[in-house]
């Protein structure tokens, strides 16, 4: 829609029926994923920069999620009235900053008016990792299970935002993880090339995204509680708020992060690779049979139901 | 979504963070469009059926506006209150009939809540035919103009439908143009390789997809009024109704027939190539230069500005 320069890649852009686009291979991942004012955000607290960033960055991380490397995307915004020209700038530079720090130029859509509240739907198409898409259903039992990152942080900006005004300041980074999320790209890509058996992004929250690794692979899983990882400010909010951080870490969503599994000595491996990327990962729970069901192992050796309370669309 | 067996071409389908498909090429010709209720379609007029049909139509008609092959396609559907499974059936059951009338399976996408109403994002990829993409931006002075099929019906479909019931039934050609148009995929396909210098599907309306031809080849353009293609079903309803088919046809739009431009005998052969495919095409005017302007020309000899009076999304 908007565009400086042509990219390497961009045959046609913007402006006709259609775009083309040339691919590094001629298997493409494809992905699609909308976001709704009203369901998905508020603009009271989204800036319509915000907006444009997290639409496109959310479509990237399905892409980072199969471990390949996206190429290009497509924007088709609806607005319930006629958008200024500022307003189409705004939006749109927050989803150029994102697009190219991916290096996955936005080469066309479309505009149109919708009954009440905006709507951006983005298409993200990108190439696989040499050794192909990771996929959801090829966890095995005895695998390990990872993450990257920390989990919890954008549920927690969530709640900051609905917070009075003076801490959205002091909880800024958590903030930042809900308005503009980092699609993990490079780190799906060397989870794919260390050959990790399952991977998914963190969208819905751990809870809900864990199950449909399960479900599509016919196995059960443990967490181990005091593994998952969370930040300092998570941690902090939690103690200033009288709430449970893990809350937010099981079931917040909207992290991006990956969670991925493997045999246990690969997986090793796998986060050892990642560290010398500069991305942090750990170990969080092991992959069991399906009849053991999902579990979560609380510190003092008992344990409980995982409860697949993520995000529900139509709750 | 749906989906029985694999299509060729589909490594991964739905059901995973995103789909994988195997193109012909590496070249692929990608677009978006969207569908809001209230805006572009009322489930009064409309079955869960029609809507899903339309949807993936109007975005495969890009593809064949480019003279490509559609190869796959992803829904995102975004709903106000959770769908029964019958809604969910109804819809695809639609979108499945056109995608394999068009070969072009649907291999995934998502569904979320919207504020108000449904909002359905149609992605197509195909493959450019072998002379490459037709743009918009290849018309020259000369040229001639031709349109395939005949423009207005489903303008005039939208009429019927906004009329009392009796006469949806008598004007059911002109109703089934509007809510489930064709997209000319081969058609396109014979005129990229007759070598048309442009080509667009009238999505707007005549008057403002010619608009974008001359925009973008820096023409300007006569229209023959006698000249446009209108059925007899058409000229039927303006009779009975005391309106002007002729401006059913020129701004009426979402007929989804293809306008394309050409050297007079380069023209004349590319109708002639339609009629061997049993698709009926005419000339309805001339490319001229950009001074010219947009005009139409009356049976009576005299002239006027062709006014580019299509559907504005903000109107």
């Amino acid at each position: 829609m908007i565009g400086e320069r042509p990219a390497p890649g961009v045959e046609v852009g913007p402006g006709d029926d259609a775009a083309v686009f040339s691919f590094a291979t001629n298997s493409v991942i494809l992905t699609v994923d909308s976001m709704y004012e009203g369901v998905h955000f508020n603009l009271d607290t989204y800036s319509l920069s915000d907006v444009g960033w997290k639409a496109v960055a959310v479509s990237v991380s399905d892409v980072a999620a199969m471990g390949g490397q996206p190429a290009c995307c497509l924007i088709s915004l609806a607005l319930e009235g006629p958008p200024t020209e500022q307003d189409i700038k705004s939006l749109m530079s927050g989803a150029l900053e994102i697009s190219e720090q991916c290096h996955c130029p936005i080469i066309g859509g479309d505009l149109c008016r919708s009954r009440s509240g905006m709507g951006i739907t983005v298409t993200v198409a990108g190439c696989q990792s040499p050794t192909g898409a990771v996929l959801r259903s090829e966890a095995r039992p005895g695998d390990t299970i990872g993450v990257t990152g920390t989990l919890g942080d954008s549920g927690g900006g969530l709640y900051v935002l609905g917070s009075p005004e003076e801490m959205r300041s002091r909880y800024g980074r958590l903030v930042e993880a809900h308005l503009r999320p980092r699609p993990k790209v490079q780190a799906g890509q060397v989870l794919a090339s260390c050959g990790v058996s399952a991977m998914e992004d963190v969208s819905d929250g751990l809870a809900t995204d864990l199950a449909h690794v399960c479900e599509q692979s016919g196995t059960g899983c443990e967490v181990d509680e005091a593994a998952v990882p969370m930040s300092e400010e998570l941690r902090l909010l939690g103690r200033e708020t009288g709430r449970d951080p893990l809350a937010w870490a099981l079931s917040g969503g909207e992290d991006y992060e990956l969670i991925f599994t493997a045999a246990p000595e690969r997986l090793d491996e796998a986060i050892a690779a990642l560290a010398g990327h500069g991305v942090r990962a750990c170990a969080i729970g092991r992959v069991t049979e399906a009849a053991g069901g999902m579990k979560t192992m609380k510190a003092d050796g008992g344990s409980a139901e995982l409860e697949n309370t993520g995000y529900d669309h139509f709750l």
